[in-house]
Formats: C-alpha cells, structure tokens, sequence
C-alpha cells in the first residue's frame, strides 16, 4: 500500500487560488474567521493526522478487518485509539454549528479535512463520517431538548451516529420498508424491525451510537409518504445527559465485504427498541431530503481519494520499474531497461488518474462552497447555490465515484501482474472503491434523480443555471490562449442543452426515454462539468505562467493536464451522445424471457 | 455466487449454424470425426461435468484459498477429487494429438470445453489449463526422447505442467531475466534462479509437475536473443517413465491475491536443479511463439466466461428483485414493486453484459478455427487463417478480458450494495475477473502488438487479409435488411483502415505515435471486430425467423442484442477514434518530475 502523502499544494491551489476562498467566506456572516491563514493551518494539521495516524492502518485494517461476537463488534487494531486521537484534537467539531459545541467552520474545511482522512483509510472515516447524517437530522428536524441531548455529545465525538435506511427487501426504493413504529403510553414509540448495511451499526470507539431510524406508523399510508424518522440510542439517555440502560437493538452480524473492510457493515435487529419521534409523522423522507447533498458530495468524496490514492502508488512504481525502452530510443541507456513512465500507454494511465483526482478535487470543493452559500449567503446566493447543488450534486456523486473506480481499476494495471497481488496494496483500493458507486444511490438512481427530478422536473432551470455560467467563463476567456479550451467548451454546452431538449421531448412521448438516456446523461454531463473545471484550472494556470511568478512547474503541470483532459478523457461524450440517442427500443423490445432462450 | 448453467443453445448456434463446424472439419484431414453429433455430446458431458463437479467449488475455493507448506501446496477441499475425475474422463487428452495418447480432437472443442469449465470454476481450470503450454512446447520443439518421456503422461494427466518465465524484475520485458543454466558434464543442466507468479507451480492434484523454465546460457547474448528453454521435471524420470529422484526446486511460497484464490500462483525457487535442454540454444523466445496464439486465446475464454457468469447471476436478480415501478406503468401490479428487470438502465447493463458474452464467444470460436485450419488445412488456408490468427489473437485476449471485467463490474451494479456482499457471488467474479487484462500479455502489451508488429509491422497486409473479409461479407449482405448492420459496418471498416494509415504516417516521423495510439487503437478494432460477428449473427437470425423454422424467440434475441450492440456498444469507437487522434504530445511533453508538483 502506498503512503499516502496528502496533496497539499493542490489542495491550496484549488481552495485558495481557484475558488478564492477567503474573499467567499469573509462575505458570508458566520464564517468570517475562516481566513486562509486558518484553513491552512488546520489543513496542515489534518494532513499530519492522515499521513501518520491513518494510513499506516490502512493496509492492516483491510487484512485484519471487524470481529463480530455477542458482546459487540471489534475494529481493527489501531482504529479505536485513532479514533480518540481525533476526538481528542477536536475534528468533529470541525464544521458543526456552534451552538452545540462545534467550531463553526465551512463545510468546505469538513469536507477537504474528509478527503484527507478518507484517502489516507477510507474505511476508518466511514466510522466518524457516518455520524454527520445523525448530526444534520437531529439538528434540522429535532426539538430542543432532542438537540440538548444528543448533539452536543455527538458534535465532540464521543458518541457517533448511524443512518438505519436499507432493510434486505428495499434500498433504492424506501416505500417498500416494513420497520415499525408503536406508540406507547410514555410518548416513546417501541421500534421493531431488521436493518441492514448500516455503517458504523456497532463498534468499540464510542460510548453511545445513536441510531436515526426510518419506520413506520400504525397508521401511516403505504410507499414512501408513510415513513417516519426516530432517534433510537444504543443506551437510553438520562435527562442529565449520562447514559441508562441498553435499548432493545442489537447487532445480528456484520457482513463480509469485497472491499472496506475495517468499516463494520452491521445488520441491526430493533426488538421493541425505544424510539423518539423526530420531525413530523410519516413526513421522514422529506427530512431526509434537507441534507442529502452534503451526504451525496461526502461519497463523492470517496472518487477523489481513491483516484489520488492510486496516482500515488503509480506513480512511484512508475518511476522505479524498469522494462523495455523507449520507443523514441533510450532514457535510461546506463539501466539495464527504462523506467516505464517513459512509456506513452503508462502515461496515458497515469494522466487519466491526475485528470480525475485534480479534476473531481476543483468539481467538490466547488459544490462544498455552494453548500455553504446555502447556509450563509443572502436569499438570492442560498437560491442560486441550491439550484447548483441540486444539479450538480448528482453528477458529483456518481461521476466522481464512477472514474474514481476507474482510477484505481488503472493503478492496477500499471503495475502489471503485481497490481494483483496484495501485498503492493494496489488491489484493495480497486476493493475499496467499488463501494462508491452503489451507496447512496447508486449510478442508476443518481442519474435519474438527475435527468428526472433535476433537469426535466425543473423545465431545464436548473441546467440552463450553471451552462450560463459556463457561458458566461467562455465570453470573458475568448482570448487566443484561452480558446484552447474554452470553444471546445462553449460547444459541449450548446449540446448538452441541445441533446436535454431532445430527451425531453421524448420523455413526452415515452417516460421510458429518460430512463433509458439516464446513465449515459450523467456520464456526459460529468465530463462537461469536468471540462468546465479543467478550462478554469488551465487559464488560471496560464495567467500565472504569464506572471512568471516564482516556480512555475506547477502551473504548466496544470496546463499540460488539462491538455490531456480535453484530447483523450473529453471525447468520452462522443460515445455517451450517439449512445442515448439511440433511444430506448434497442433496451425495451426484448421481452424479458428472452433474455436467456435455451431452448 | 450463481449456479452455473451451461449456454448450450448458443455454443451450438455459433458451433454449428454460425461457423459450420461440421462441414470444415469433414475438410480438414484428421479432424474428420469431429462430426457435429460427437462434438455435440462432448459439449454436454463437458457441460455436466462444469455444472455439477466444478460450479459448486466455485465459491468455497475462493473462501478456503490454497495453504502453503514446507512439504508443499494444498489445494481447496474438492479441488483435487474434480482432478482426479476430469482425468479418468480422458479430458486432458480432448485436443491433444493422437500419437501421444490424444483424442485429436479439433482446438476449437478444447475451447469449448476450458469455456465450460472456467465459467464455471476458473481457477480450478488453472491447473490443468496451464499444461497445455508445456504440451505443446514438447510437441514442438522436443526431440523423439523427450516427447516419449514426457508428453503421453502430460497429455493423459497424471502429470500436470507449467510454463516459467517471470521473475521479479521482469515480467513483459523477458529480455531483462536472470535464471542460469549450467551445463553439466552429462549433457544436462544446472538451473538456478526464482521465478515467480508461475501458476500450478506446486499443488497436489498430481503425481509430477513438468516445468518448461526460461534461462540463459553461460555465453548467452544479453537481452531476449540469449534466452534458451528447459524442461525442469518436480521429480526427475526414469527412462522406463517411472519418477526418480526429487529435483532440487522448491515452492518457496505463494501469492496473497485479489481473486483466483483457489489457483496457487507459486514463487519457484531452483537450486541447480537438473534441466534438459529443448530446442536450439538461445532461441527459447521464438519456440515460445509457436503455442503464444493459441495460449492468449485460451486467455481470452475468461473474458468471455466471466461476461457469461455474472450475466447469468444478473438475470436471476433483476428478474427476482423488486423496486420501483416501471415508469411507463405498473408491470407486476399484485405485487409490491416491479421486478428491476423492467427498467431500461438494467436492461441496459445486462443486454451490455449479453453482447459481449455472446459477440465475444463467436469471435473466440472463430478465431480457434483460424488455429485448426493452420495445423490442419492446406498451405495455402493455412497461411491465411496464420495472418488472420496474427492479427486476431491480441484483438481478442485484450478486447474480450477488459470487456469481461467491464461485464462483471455491471454485475456488481445490478445487485446494488448486495454486489459487494460476498455472499452473493457477484464480486467475486470481479475479483477473479481483474487478473485477466494483466496476465499473458497486459493489454498495453496486446496493443503494441497489434499496432506495431502486426498492422504497421507487416505494412497493413494483416489488417487487409481480414478488412476484405469484412468488405465482401457486407457486399454479399447489402439487402435492406441485412443493410441495417452492414453498411454501418462498411463503413467502420473503411475508417478501421483510415485510421491505421494515418497512425502509421504519424510513427514514421515519431515512434512515440504507435504507443500513444495503441491501447484506444485496440479497442476500436475491438469494437470493429465484434461488430462484424454481431452482424453476422443478426444476418443469420434474420434467414431463420424469416424461414420460420420452429421456434423462432432465440433468432429473434440475437437480432435484439445486435441492434443494441449497434445502437449502444459499437458508439465507443467514436471516443477512441478521437482520442488516439489526438496525437502523443498530450501524454509525451509533461516532464516526468511534473506528475506531482509538491512545491
């Protein structure tokens, strides 16, 4: 497994140059203290807690994995005292709201702080990571003394929090959950039901783990508008804050898994547990709605990690392998072969890894920042940060973990036939990313969130909101230089504006259409944004060439992978084009027994 | 994981009506027995044979792995038992010639049958699929004594083989190993080195392992022009064949792997151990190409049967698993949700599974064909069907492995998070899957085959013998309805060889253009390739449903799965085309220091 080295200059390059940070928060009220200066610093204490803290548990956590007994589940060694560490330095904290304890910094420092956890050891973040769905619900949805109760514990650490959706019948479709709720005399409602895939269900790092559970009123109407949320603790909370008797829930088993397999995968059985009514009755998916993009843009996350990651590992194998030589004559004539990064195939891989990592880091940051637009900025920013989101977010989520997988499916490859053996650790990020693109929401669902819900649903608002601002980026950069990329781009926005009209009119005819257009939107539309991000990266790096201010290898490396994005990733869209053009009847003629004939 | 069902409708549509078996092989001298009807039965005791002895060792042989000792490898419980049965069933003999004890069956039935047995267990079928290179090497380049000693014993199965060539330093450039031969004062040699990733090097399903191993000679010429080949028995043999003395090599470990965990993948160490000399000195390279095809052929299967299997378990879900409501209306309304089968992005991912496992299987049944009618045919066949093999063979082992991995990945995807649960099966088709583009030959290996010695290497000759091929089928199939698939195909072959011209003007001036083209180069052809067996397909399910001979549901599938490979599929070439004529600079000019800029 590589060590993993946290990315600093890219990560400041992004925050600071690019989206400008500072200026941003200095104008939104609440997070005026979050100056460059101080992000950096916290930046710089994350990286040292992710380099030398949780990477080194990375490859041992996967080997040695969770143990599961009656008494509880068992993390790798290492995870609990990590675990600590991190309360201790106050990381929880980090992006919660004040009133309960936190620090009160963007969402964009929780998320950059994520990333660098999440690529030193994806699945010991999955134990702290899972508690902001509990933090958000409760502090969204709860009434004051819920949020006196559980949020300040939950904000400082020592307690986590749990997500209780998947039950083994249903994932994407929630309507068809069947966990109970029954009223009883004390106001509580006594929750009954088996939930599955539940991350962080159980474990030995925190003294409570409150569980958010969604269930079902005696009386609530079937599907999804008969759900109702709950918080339900592991041990029951005294009015004074210290911790009663154990709740009726336990864990069953946790799941054996291809891949993150520190991270405890726990089917919870909920035997007449005691629960608290959260938000209003049978309304609990619509509180689920208020922090779905911040969840969504947390997974995305995990794209960005593992295609950094895996660059790491390559690239250090690149450099150090010796076989062949260069087509164009010998690089290393004194060696008894070149290194293969003189190989045009090996390069291809590995700028296909930077494209994403550096590319997917601009795209999330960006929507982190809109996240906190929403949270702090006027009416008309919150309004047009959430039109954004709500785009973009999908897109994020899917695109992101979609060439992540990718990423790492070539970090194998790079290292040929030692890629498939464990020891390099190159096989256990392919194992550990796969994850990505199936919770929550997998592709499939993201893509018809967005080509249904956010693009047709909105008459095309909520595109035609950010291709303006692609507009807008391409008028004011139609210089010779800039034109390198910005008339590529202005021309993917026409068609991508061009090819939703399409779709949409024949979702008109046939609903089928946008189902079967889904996927390939997506991954069109995730290499336009992308684009859109490599066009920003590549002019700033120019102007900054142009400036000839200090080292400028950076900027031309910038520059030069940008080149690479627009040349060999961005004809991608040419296949996804043509391919959901094709229309839905090459999916939907065959009959479903002809699928497999035998006869 | 899924039971495995043998496909035997289609092996015998692409056996018997697509590729006419029976008529070339009455053509073929010595292969006049292969009869249709004898094949036929052969298939289905193969396929008895995979169902019922090899599929449920599938996933237990994954879980248990093999164990190394001191005293040697033990294979996962049944392993040896399914050996024992597949040799008293006279399997190993199926497509060996007959003077050492074979069946001289056609190759194509021997690839048949390592289809049935690898879908159904693929690491199992490492074991005795890895003798067939030992075979063959003997058969080739062994003298009479040789062949007596070794050959009847491999080819009945008592002996099993291996091939041994990677050692740490090298594995693609072979030109960089180590390994000594000494010779000795009776005419044998002392072999000395490690080799590594040597599968079936040491197990215990066998009475003797026969190593071919690759060394050099005290005064061999640097690099791959002083490479010379040995036989290296596990124990040495008598001349009456009996085993004699335990030769000193040892397995001195095994690797931990992502998947194929029940094939033992060996560190072999030789200690001057006693090999005999096979074939010229220094020429152990070439001797090697004699068999290479037919070996990556045999690499290609995974593909395939990876693609066959989890479209096998895919189809299972999506036809069990409800969720949702089709978004043209309720297609199971007594039911709580529709079966997931009903939306258009599953339909999508398993028609794409279902084109490449049927397209792929066509393509691999041809191409084994290609390599009878080289050992079997006239010159003058034979020296087509050699350049058709050339050209052929990396377009398949590449095509069909990363299309088979892509195929188990949507398999994953189907299942959602059950994908990554083991006790689905699902991923471990992925895990088994990954090792099939990395080993004989990477896929960027493959691609600089193709593009350097056989198109540009052989002045496009290669790539014209099949693109005329090509052109006269289309021009013999330009009625309308055949014309649905052939005049796209016309023209993906004129472009096929457009683009290889301008690739070759473009290496002419600079090398570096073949290996920055290469691996999109490949793909095309891919594309392009399995295109013209899905027309063929089509063009034939079209003539059978227009006879109306019986039942007419598979012709009319296959004319189905041909108009979505068209519609969704054969787009792709569009982003490789593009990208491959994008040129070397984007991958060539960044300075290897500026992969990560730190500063």
């Amino acid at each position: 497994m590589p060590a993993y080295k946290a990315p600093l200059r890219d990560i400041r390059f992004v925050m600071n140059e690019l989206l400008e940070s500072e200026a941003l928060y200095q104008s939104l009220p609440g997070y005026e203290e979050a100056t460059a200066d101080l992000m950096d610093a916290i930046i710089e204490e994350g990286a040292k807690f992710a380099e030398n803290v949780l990477s080194p548990l990375n490859e041992s956590g996967d080997e040695e994995g969770c143990t599961w007994s009656e008494q509880g589940v068992t993390t790798p060694a290492g995870f609990p005292e990590a675990y600590q560490q991190y309360v201790e330095n106050g990381w929880p904290a980090l992006s919660a709201g004040t009133e309960f304890g936190g620090q009160g910094m963007p969402n964009l420092l929780g998320i950059v702080v994520n990333e660098l956890a999440g690529t030193a050891n994806w699945s010991w973040l999955m134990y702290p990571g899972l508690s902001l769905g509990a933090v958000k619900t409760i502090d969204a949805h709860g009434d004051d003394a819920q949020k006196q109760k559980y949020l300040t514990r939950l904000v400082e650490g020592g307690w986590t929090g749990t997500m209780c959706l998947t039950e083994a019948q249903c994932g994407s479709d929630l309507g068809l959950l069947r966990t109970k709720a029954e009223p009883q005399a004390d106001g509580t409602y006594a929750i009954t039901g088996t939930k599955i895939f539940i991350s962080a269900g159980e474990h030995d790092m925190a003294e409570n783990i409150v569980h958010i559970v969604l269930a079902r009123l005696p009386d609530a109407p079937a599907g999804t508008k008969g759900i109702s949320l709950f918080i339900v603790p592991k041990f029951k909370v005294e009015d004074d804050g210290s911790l009663g008797e154990r709740n009726a829930l336990q864990c069953a088993s946790i799941e054996k898994k291809m891949g993150i397999k520190g991270s405890a995968t726990c089917v919870m059985n909920f035997d007449g547990a005691t629960g608290y009514l959260i938000g209003p009755p049978n309304r609990g998916l619509n509180c689920m709605f208020t922090f779905m993009n911040i969840a969504r843009i947390g997974t995305a996350i995990q794209g960005l990690a593992h295609a950094e990651l895996t660059l790491q590992g390559s690239l250090a194998y690149a450099r150090d392998r010796l076989a062949m030589r260069s087509l164009s004559g010998p690089k290393n004539p004194d060696g008894a072969a070149d290194p293969i990064i003189v190989h045009p195939d090996v390069r291809r891989m590995l700028l296909t890894q930077k494209a994403f990592a550096e590319g997917n880091r601009a795209f999330i940051y960006f929507l982190s920042q809109q996240a906190d637009i929403v949270d702090a900025g006027t009416e008309e920013q919150a309004k047009a940060a959430d039109d954004l989101l709500a785009l973009l977010t999908p897109i994020a989520k899917a695109f992101a973990t979609e060439t992540g997988y990718e990423a790492a499916n070539l970090g194998v490859q790079i290292y040929g036939g030692h890629g498939f053996i464990k020891e390099w650790g190159m096989e256990q990020i392919v194992r550990d990313a796969r994850i990505a693109t199936l919770y929550e929401g997998t592709t499939g669902i993201q893509a018809l969130d967005l080509i249904g819900r956010k693009v047709l649903g909105s008459g095309g608002k909520l595109l035609t909101g950010f291709t303006e601002l692609v507009g807008s980026f391409c008028d004011a950069h139609s210089d010779e230089a800039s034109a390198e990329f910005t008339s590529a781009l202005n021309c993917y926005k026409d068609d991508w504006l061009d090819l939703s009209m399409k779709i949409g009119e024949k979702a008109m005819a046939n609903p089928d259409e946008a189902g079967a257009a889904a996927v390939d939107y997506l991954m069109y539309s995730g290499y336009v944004v992308l684009a859109y991000f490599w066009a920003r990266m590549a002019i700033l790096a120019n102007s900054k060439i142009a400036a000839a201010d200090g080292d400028t290898s950076f900027y031309e490396a910038k520059l030069m992978t940008a080149r690479f994005y627009y040349g060999r990733i961005l004809p991608r869209t040419l296949a996804h084009k043509q391919a959901l053009l094709s229309g839905s009847d090459n999916l939907m003629d065959m009959p479903e027994a002809l699928f497999d004939v035998q006869g």
